[in-house]
Parts: C-alpha cells; structure tokens; sequence
C-alpha cells in the first residue's frame, strides 16, 4: 500500500472566479502543487530529471463534492492507487482541513515518457517503486 | 440534437509548461473560454444573470490525446451530449485546427444552481432550452 | 517601521513558461500570495470583510532581476513602505532563499475601498494601523 | 513612428477575482496575449525562433484605471513607444471597446537574450527592426 502525502493550501482572492468559488481550472494547479510535493518528498524529482523522464498525463476524472471559498484551509491528501505496466494512477482528495467535509476527489492517470525520445515508456520495477 | 459551436484559441508562450507542452489546467480554461463562447453566441448569459442562475460543475473527465505546443492553433467543438432531469453534460474536443488529430476530448457534467438560495434546481423544461 | 513578513514558494513545472522560466504574471500570484500571507498573519483580512473594506491596486511597478527557474526556492519579504493619506504602498522582494540573489523587487500601490458604496476612502487612523 | 497592433479580449467568469473585477496577474496574460498577437502578426515569432532569440521583461509598470467586470469587452492597443541600444519599451493601452474609458495603460521593458548562451544581445539594426 501506497503511503499518503498531505499538502495544504490556504484560499485566497485570487482563487475565486464569479461565484466566489474556487475555479475549476485553479483546482487543477492545487492538484498539481500537491504532486510536486509527493515528488519532492520522495526525492523523485532529480531522478526524473538525472534520468530526462517526465510524466504525462492521459486522464483527468474530477469530482466536485463541495465548493471551497475564501480562507478555507484545504487539506490534499495525494496516493498512488494503481500501478499498471504501462499506466499509473495517483488518487487525490480535497478535504477542509480538521473535518471529514470533501470538497473533491480526483484520479489522475500518467504514462512515463523517455524525454529525449519523446517514447512512452513500459513500466519497469526501478519506475514502479517511484510510486510506492 | 444540439448544435456545435466552435472555438480557436491559438497556443502561446504563457500557456506552456515544464516539458512545453500546454499545462492541464490551462486546457481547462480553454474548455471554459469556449464554454462562455458557446453560451454568449445563444444569449444564455443574460438570462443566466437575470434569474440568479448558475451552473455549478459536478465532474469533469478529460483524455489528454496529444500534447499542443506553441503556435499550434487549436479549434475547440462544444456539444451538450445528455440533459437529464438534473444534470447535463456538454462534450468538448480540441483539434488541430484543419486537420483530424485531436489534442484532447472531455465530458463536462454540471447541476443548475439558484445562486441567492444556493439550491440545486430541477431542469425544467426552459432551462433544458438552453442547451439545444 | 513596518514590519517584514516572509512567505517561501517552491517553484514547480506549472510555473514555467516557454523559457522555462517562473512567467510574469505567475510573479504577480506569488507577490499577492505573500500580501495574503502578510494580512493573515495580522488578522487584518477578518477585520477587512466585517467592515466591508476592499484594497484596491492602483499600480504595480516590477523589476525583474534575474530569472528563476524549477525547483528553486524563492523567499517573499513584504513590508509597507509609505502611507499616505489616499493610498499605500507595499514593497516586495523576491530572494533565492539563503542568498542575496534577488529575483525580483516591486512596489505595488493600494487605495482603500468601501465595497458596499464602491467609494475610495480617506486613510483614518485605524486603517493606517493595519499597515504598521 | 510605430503601428498600433489591436487585440480584443471578452471578460469571463474565470478571470474575475474575489471582488468581482479581472485579477491583476490576469491583466498580465491579456497584455501578453496581446504581444503575442502583435509579434504573429508580422512574423516576428518564427523568426525569433529560427535564431534563438527571445525577448526577458526586465520591468513592468501598470497603472490600473477603471475595474473590468464580467461581459466586459476589453480592446488592447500595442505600441513599441522607445528603442534603445540595449532595451525596448512597448507601451500597452485597454480600453473598454468603442469607448474612451481606460481600463489600464502599461509599460513593459524588454531585453533581447541569446537564449542558447543565454546572453543578453546589444539591438543591432535587424533587430531593432523587429519592433517598428
């Protein structure tokens, strides 16, 4: 089993769109923030560089539950949920932080791709283990 | 059937990222330009804004076909696809402008919301006007 | 004189623009995310939404000093540096965190507006205070 | 004297902040847009890339004038306004469309890099060319 990273992020004004809503597409690069992390922690960011292999994204499947607004602290919770040979999948929640209110659930699926070649990659167990 | 309304939108230095490729959440501000697109060619923004009405995204799933790059000038199509007693989704697909290859497709699935009581509405018969 | 507060930002892939380089208007999310940081921390964003108190920027004026780029850590100092009786300003620099290498300096120019009346008002002495 | 390159840009929900007004960093992109408009139009952008070349904002000064609000639609005059040795500046109106009222004016400072060695350039004549 996958251990869980956690980031947090605070909303600001600059989050919100019409609705005073945090925006869709914001909620994406809250996302992404939250990856980086698992990333960093992990020490996988300078082997995927040392090694020009980058991660690209094939599928984005979102669920909205509940609307986030100014000040909220959000808490993201980021695992790995399945490891295929060619695919990985990276579950993520949106929680208010110190509650059990979700405000979004996300699967995020990637292919592993040799930059220098631009070729998607089979799974070997050295990348597998970048996940666990 | 509903009519497609179209979109260009032409790729850009701020649009890119890390590998040079267009980042995923500004697509999803590609998606949403052409949603806005799409509602302001039937007049459906005054209305919206006359009643208090909005549309509140519930899930959004993506495939990512082929990364876009700079200069690339994509053509975005906008379809509702199924309008149901309370949800409707709308299908978007980028494609290079001209040819056949697509960037990427999703399924946009939102309620109709009352914004001063904040309460999901059924669709009646002329909010489900909107999006034919 | 005003106080410095400090908010650190880890630069990530979705920063980057063409260059690979953290774009301009990214700089001006990560200056307003540090103004945030900087009003939370005097809990001057509550008192702001009980009065009905907005600040609105007049003028942004930025240098930028050298690029940076992934994975750097970047170190936000903003401090008030002038208050008059109209408007307020606030300086920003952007540090490699640990170094002298600044990435960038700005000055941003704020007048105080009544929300509700959508008015410019006077700097009273209370509304100074928050600057100090 | 310079030609004025014009560009328009539709206010939408996304780009609206918490007090219902285009965000400031958002501001940036519509400038940015609007250089790139200016640059494709006399194809400047290939030929930037055919020689490695790109243009590093060393300063931006923006004056905000008058809020844009949603359905807002925004016409952005592009202008270079000085040509120096080793600097431009491009000056950069919004207007509200059909109309005198100013939403912004802004002065951007570039300089022109050698991004293989990454060196900044002195303005030889083909250059300086580029901005006429």
């Amino acid at each position: 089993m996958a251990e869980i990273s956690e980031t947090e992020i605070v909303v600001r004004g600059y989050h919100l769109d019409l609705y005073q809503h945090v925006n869709n597409a914001r909620y994406l690069e809250f996302l992404e923030e939250a990856r980086w992390s698992y990333l960093e922690s992990k020490q996988t960011i300078d082997w995927l560089t040392k090694n020009a292999i980058g991660f690209v994204i094939v599928n984005i499947n979102v669920n909205f539950r509940r609307a986030a607004v100014l000040n909220d602290r959000l808490l993201i919770q980021t695992q790995t949920s399945k490891i295929g040979n060619k695919s990985v999948v990276v579950h993520q929640d949106i929680f208010l932080k110190g509650t059990d209110t979700k405000v979004l659930d996300a699967d995020i699926t990637f292919v592993v791709m040799n930059l220098r070649e631009q070729k998607i990659l089979e799974l070997t167990d050295e990348i597998k283990a970048l996940f666990l």
